[in-house]
């Protein structure tokens, strides 16, 4: 088993973002559960690397693969916890172009929990700080800026 | 063209939810659009009587049949408008019986504001008092009171 | 006792913004009740005819006097209920000038439902379209755009 | 200057709740700013410790003194980083006993995260897992969960 390090959580997300399933599956879990925040249509607990690796295709779906994810710190403990704290950013795929109504543009603050066990991630969890949960909500909302229903 | 009573704005929701299309189409324009309040995932602009009909079923899907409009009372006017004022009630199909938390159960007091042109609704909007905006974006949320993620 | 007429409606409201508290008290009851929506610091139930004056009074200091309410339509019933449906719009007074983040320009299409008993109204209630009560909240909260707090 | 570790993150909340001003300023910087997440009435940037001090007074003031933290589990990194995740729960102090609405009951699981200068605490940022960042929202709002508004 691994060593919980700020590298090692770095490297989780490479593998998960990589596309490639197996090489995600060195670091999570199977059985991961992650609980997205807020009470939007992608909120709540996503049940398994497969639901989680299909919520991460969502998110580049639905943001034109504008999503964005920069590093501002990684702490870990020997109580197998590991945090990285992020500055998010990304725009709607179907917004126009330098859109920044908040239904369209996301820039928020926050951070993931990741519980590690036996060197793999079982259980991750979101939060923004601020008012950004707002903004997370009226982002992945179905309305656009002017209230029309919006595909993805 | 029909006279723009309370009891016409009656009709119209009875044919709306007798599931009797035609019957519909006689108070409901086919381009009728309908402004659903919030940002949860059926909230926006559902354009065209079909769209919006489709709406309703999943209101009835989403309740288990056990949405239910009390109405308070109604007023129209001269210029083409009417609004139904109304106590409104449901429990998430998923939920178990007795289910309290908001995320599964509804109770808000609230109106819809429809336009009339040629003795047919075109645009309808719905709006809720008090804090009740906050019930029906949980209500409607896919997360539950415990945050699973619940299909329908 | 005067009917219930659109410019009745009207008249109430004029009176109520004229600073003139005798000329308010004569179509408002000394103690009406107003739900504000919401769930932001001024949101709840106003009670009594001083405590909605002086809610109203807040609103225009808030705004820096920017508050603005254009008409769309007024509806009365005989059963002593109106509906006045309006455009509101307002920039916080610590706002720069042009702001245009949702905490601090306000844009909403929204109605306050009046209920008249011998020619006053003893309750009212206000509700907002679409997803305007998420700027709502937003307007009224103590935190700018920038999270700063500020003052009124 | 003292070595960041989880103990000294306990030690910094043990002079904090203390009331002992003097103690709370051997860990926090006279200018240290707090981010309260949300947008009720008391999010933001709450800045320099009197201030600080002030709106933790007013959170055992609004709990009658039922604020609890239970802490889950802390972090500390070597960039000047510390997270303490813990599970909150309190009552609002006018609540009947046992409430258990959302504007009166909070439930929620959540974090701070600390920037540390000099062995001080110069930054701080709350922010809440799952939908919690609601429960907070109506937990703070003056609204009750019958919509009357409440003092404190």
């Amino acid at each position: 088993m691994s060593e919980l390090t700020p590298q090692r959580v770095k490297d989780a997300y490479d593998a998960l973002m990589s596309g490639d399933r197996a090489r995600a599956a060195e670091y999570w879990d199977p059985k991961v559960r992650f609980l997205t925040p807020g009470n939007h249509q992608y909120a709540g607990w996503h049940e398994g690397l497969e639901t989680f690796l299909d919520f991460i295709d969502k998110v580049q779906e639905a943001s034109g693969g504008s999503f964005v994810i920069d590093p501002v710190t990684i702490l870990v403990n020997d109580e197998g916890y590991s945090i990285d704290v992020n500055r998010t950013s990304g725009t709607r795929a179907h917004a126009a172009a330098g859109a920044e109504s908040p239904y369209e543009r996301l820039q928020i603050e926050g951070l993931h929990l990741l519980k590690w066990v036996n060197g793999r991630i079982v259980e991750g969890r979101g939060a923004i700080f601020g008012d950004g949960l707002t903004n997370f909500n009226q982002w992945w909302s179905p309305v656009g800026s002017d209230g029309r229903r919006v595909t993805v």
